[in-house]
């Protein structure tokens, strides 16, 4: 249980920290659009000096496009118990299409009991909630019950393309007893959630390009291979007709899911109807013939997210355009690999790109798939504390998003990560109007505190 | 031939006409795009003055959205001889990609030889030569030698949506004895072209419908059908594997190509390789086993122009669009009919959507087929103008593009219209940097007024 004097100053703390977590979601910190890298970067010196405030020391690592944030408690105010790695992300999804937002996404709003921002539950409430959670031990006690480590990225939403170099050469710096990774969702609300697999990522360009130059469709139609033409044949190949993807060798190294995990995510309080009312739209589709948590969390997928190329103005163009580009994804399940998922891909498109055209794949991001065990005494800690907090029993899911820290954790640390999160199921994760309720921030920092006392009594 | 006095003015006058031909390319007049409607208005403006300048009463009606320009020659200067109705359109394409152009399609730039601008070749500066035409009459001669009518639209480069209702209701206006369409190109250069056969063209946006909201990737991903790849897959499902369109019905109508006429094509100067090189890429398009010119010409097609949903930015962005939709247009050669077309396409769309989505198909513009006669006085009259213009023999061709207005003249008018033009193959047309050679342009104002002078001759 939390003592009185933590759970008191959070309660007479809330509309300042709130204010607080507003400040935070002004900066626009999309991290795949390089004009906004100077932004990133301010957000990170933002959050270095609310760490350095709270008498943690806070560097800032300069990496890849966006530095690394690495803070950690000092022997005055964390003289002993285990370490904590605290992971969270301060970039962004990029917020278009801008119009669709019922207010601007970098100019938060606190409206029917959410706050509303770009970034608002992905991931910048989440991690902030942690922050508050420390403030609160040290305005309280002067003290932290447990050491702390913490490493909030800024490539996340481009999928930490270079991190698991980071997380290599920084090892030593990063050993801990055991990690939180706090990017994640509730199952429904009011059901607290700790997330034991997650999906791999492998995201890709396919271009397609065909003449020197864009071509008038009328004088050169019938004669020229059209690479929109040729990009949407090759994406319809890459599935079958029940909604397999037909990259050869693509399931080669799928682990199905065994019938203990099947009936225990039977078990679990899914309403199928009103998760088909959120999305307005039947869930009908992925793999032919499998149950909709198994399609969501234990199968994968390839979707096109984009297509760049012709013309996507208002109204008629005829041309033929010279190349065309495909944002594809796959997501990865255990115990697919990123570079031999790409390599089926890349042959795939070279061998069935029409003559009169070339196929070229860019690969963006790969992120590895995982699963972390759960028995462990971290997984039993976050447990009591999510119960304490949110007043009902967490559930044990999977989820089909990539968070690649977690695997980067469990194999190159050593450490078996906790992945678990405060957001809802309909916060808007990556599209408009994503929000944060006020309630999940409140109890999430409830439930960070409550965390780190478990821990310290767990793992003692 | 063209009298001494009429050679001598266009040769002293070359550089003032090139100077008001860049005046009339500064006007970004795109009919497709809203926020040029204003520019479109003071191009058509712009043109009724120099028609007025010239001592036509010209005469400016508003169309559906951009104005239609009808100017006449009077009595006092045309007292005699047939009507002479010559058509072009001041609009043009949109200049998209803009960083493709080496200088601003709107700024015009001369160098080596030629004119570069959007609408240089199409369809202003042709267009242009035959207002310089009868300048030269005019100012050489005090009078012209047929009379005129001038029909400019506004609407080609958007399929002339509604100039079907246009010509209808100005009949009478319009009556002429034949009429010079001049929107067309040389079949090679140095070989001036009639154009005795275009396509039709039905042009539509595809629209598949899925989730309420975009939706992230990794948590929704196996769950709903992505409209994205959805699209790709109606699309590659309207053609088969030998490149036929697969829309059930879409060749009932289409006639084939005679042994004569495909014996007359084969002995064109049509250097295929030559072809090849100015596309950058092997002309292996359209059907399967059909010779080029014929795909190219006489047979139909059906071309995605465009992609619009999801994410086209930099960079990586997982997410499952609501909604995505195709610009695409179809082809059409005799006697193939848009509105059996565009009916075929519906219905196959409607059929094959997936469950879990919704496709729409919006009609943006539609024209019919045509075929004209060669053997008329006014295609003999407009031949012998381009052999003394162009110092070479005229070839007889037919093109793939659409020029709505030729079967409207042909059909509803009763007139049998001369196709020509000055442009040349490698004008990029529709593409970054698009311009319009100088010779060309200088030749091509002495084959209008050759043409004037013979069709006087021929339909006396």
């Amino acid at each position: 249980m939390l003592p009185e004097k933590i759970t008191a100053y959070l309660a007479d703390q809330r509309d300042r920290q709130l204010a607080e977590l507003v400040d935070l979601l002004r900066f626009p910190s999309v991290s795949s659009q390089s004009d906004h890298e100077a932004d990133c970067l301010a957000c990170a010196e933002h959050l270095a000096g609310c760490l350095r405030g709270l008498g943690l020391t806070a560097e800032l690592r300069p990496w890849r496009r966006h530095p690394v944030l690495i803070a950690r408690s000092t022997d005055a105010i964390a003289p002993d118990g285990p370490t904590v790695l605290i992971y969270g992300h301060y970039d962004v999804q990029p917020p278009e299409p801008l119009d669709a937002w019922t207010t601007p996404p970098f100019d938060p709003r606190v409206r029917d009991g959410a706050v509303y921002a770009r970034g608002a539950s992905d991931d910048k409430g989440q991690l902030f909630a942690h922050l508050k959670a420390l403030e609160a031990f040290l305005a309280a006690r002067g003290r932290l019950p447990v050491r702390v480590v913490v490493l909030f990225e800024g490539e996340e939403e481009i999928g930490s393309p270079d991190l698991e170099r980071f997380v290599a050469d920084h090892a030593d710096e990063l050993r801990a007893d055991c990690a939180v990774v706090t990017d994640s969702q509730f199952f429904a609300p009011g059901v607290p959630t700790i997330t034991y697999g997650l999906r791999g990522l492998v995201y890709v360009e396919l271009a397609v390009t065909g003449p020197a130059a864009d071509l008038h469709s009328g004088t050169h139609g019938g004669a020229v291979v059209n690479p929109l033409n040729a990009l949407a044949r090759l994406i319809a190949a890459m599935h079958d007709d029940r909604g397999r993807v037909a990259l050869p060798g693509f399931y080669d190294d799928v682990v199905p899911l065994t019938d203990d995990e099947r009936d225990a995510w039977d078990a679990l309080p899914f309403d199928e109807a009103a998760y088909a009312r959120s999305l307005g739209v039947e869930p009908v589709g992925g793999e032919a013939g499998l149950p909709l948590l198994e399609r969501r969390w234990a199968r994968p997928t390839l979707d096109c997210h984009g297509v760049v190329g012709g013309y996507a103005g208002e109204g008629a163009k005829t041309v033929l355009p010279a190349s065309a580009t495909a944002k594809i994804s796959m997501r990865l399940v255990p115990h697919q690999r990123p570079e031999k998922v790409l390599a089926a891909f890349g042959r795939f498109c070279a061998e069935r790109a029409p003559a009169g055209v070339e196929a070229k794949v860019t690969a963006l991001t790969q992120a590895r798939p995982v699963l972390v065990p759960i028995d462990s005494p971290a997984v039993a800690a976050a447990a009591d504390a999510l119960r304490e907090a949110f007043d009902a029993a967490p559930a044990m899911v999977r989820n089909g998003a990539s968070v690649p820290v977690t695997e980067l954790i469990q194999r190159i640390l050593g450490v078996e990560p906790v992945v678990t999160g405060f957001g809802l199921p309909d916060d808007n994760l990556h599209a408009p109007d994503e929000h944060f309720r006020l309630d999940q921030f409140y109890r999430g920092i409830a439930a960070s505190a409550a965390c780190l006392l478990n821990l310290r009594t767990r793992l003692a």
